[in-house]
């Protein structure tokens, strides 16, 4: 008798999910491109961020970008017009997540060949997306101060998720009831690892700390690839 | 041959949705509720605004409250500590969104009769809660000012569905770039039947016109109701 594959077909959505972002982690460590995942509540900053980001990491590393929205444009066309970088808006058809799927999908039309950095905007929304695994290296959420320091305990999974938090809008602590060391507690409370850069992204307050994490988890990805 | 009874199961979730939205609506016009159904971003301030807005109302009116959220039950606290009325936390286990059947189910355990106003804080998000009708007889979005004034681009759907759309955070209109006339003239694209609060749920500024407005509303259900 003849050998035969067996596909398994019945698995949940979130376990194919898991699979096809666990290739696409692979494929890009391979390559030697940083995949960063950014998500918050929309207004917390994320455009904003990540230009400022771009703008000072463009002459150091080769930056792409993807941005996804239900149906604008107007994120990705931000970062291009305000970095000169390469960016990619997806369009997610009403959906309020994007799945590795879907981000190897835009792979197929947006070349990451010589990458270092590839960044993903995800949606602005702190509940769908932390559920499905992009294929990112590490997943960076954004708290703006005015949104208060209780949406850890609000939105827990996405806190859960993230390697990474950005506390954005400091220039605005006097303004706002917003206690830093309270937001970090309960956060920490749901993911002792989580590691904090308090940044403003309108000041510049902050960027250089940042600068200098994805500097070095570039180079982190880079001695995996070798 | 005797009759037999047609029902058809291969409708949308959608349209199913709507029939139980459209029940639960009717029950609550006929014993002369107003239901609000109150929409916006996490951390644009929909507790601090109802509490303000209950807390303005309870002596003429009677109010109840129901808040939406994946696992805390913190919203629905602060409600009734800070206003004494009754009030109902829903967990939705970890959805994005709470549809007609989710409420239909959460009324079967809160008495309504006698109630003039029933609010449901929904969850904080711009994108699931948009799709599905609650029954709710209007829908109030709350944009603030710190989230930019962009989201209507961002979000179409929420705004496309709003009845009223509450500008709040308007007392810090000087720290952020957020042109309101702008932000109206956006929503207004997508609805052109919007009508617009500016409010500071801090500081009481606009609650008034709010309050005003509510109240004609509760008693345009209960001329239904008569």
């Amino acid at each position: 008798m003849s050998e035969v594959k067996i596909i398994q077909v019945n698995e949940s959505v979130f376990a194919q999910n898991d699979k096809t972002a666990a290739l696409l982690r692979e494929r890009l460590t391979g390559q030697g491109t940083l995949f960063l995942n950014v998500m918050s509540s929309p207004g917390s900053g994320k455009t904003t961020t990540l230009v400022a980001l771009i703008n000072r990491l463009k002459d150091r590393l080769s930056i792409g970008e993807m941005d996804v929205d239900i149906e604008s444009s107007l994120d990705a066309q931000r970062v291009a017009d305000r970095t000169g970088i390469r960016s990619l808006q997806i369009h997610n058809g009403g959906l309020c997540h994007i799945d590795a799927d879907m981000t190897a999908r835009a792979l197929l039309e947006y070349d990451t060949a010589g990458l270092d950095l590839l960044i993903l905007e995800n949606i602005g929304n702190l509940v769908c997306p932390a559920e499905f695994d992009t294929g990112a290296h590490k997943n960076v959420t954004i708290l703006s101060v005015p949104e208060g320091d209780d949406k850890p305990l609000k939105y827990p999974l996405m806190y859960q998720v993230s390697d990474v938090v950005l506390i954005n809008k400091i220039d605005a602590l006097d303004y706002f009831d917003f206690d830093t060391e309270r937001a970090k507690a309960r956060i920490l409370a749901l993911n002792p690892r989580a590691v904090f850069f308090p940044i403003s992204a309108k000041t510049g307050e902050g960027m250089d700390a940042l600068c200098a994490w994805v500097l070095r988890e570039v180079e982190a990805v880079k001695a995996q690839a070798r």
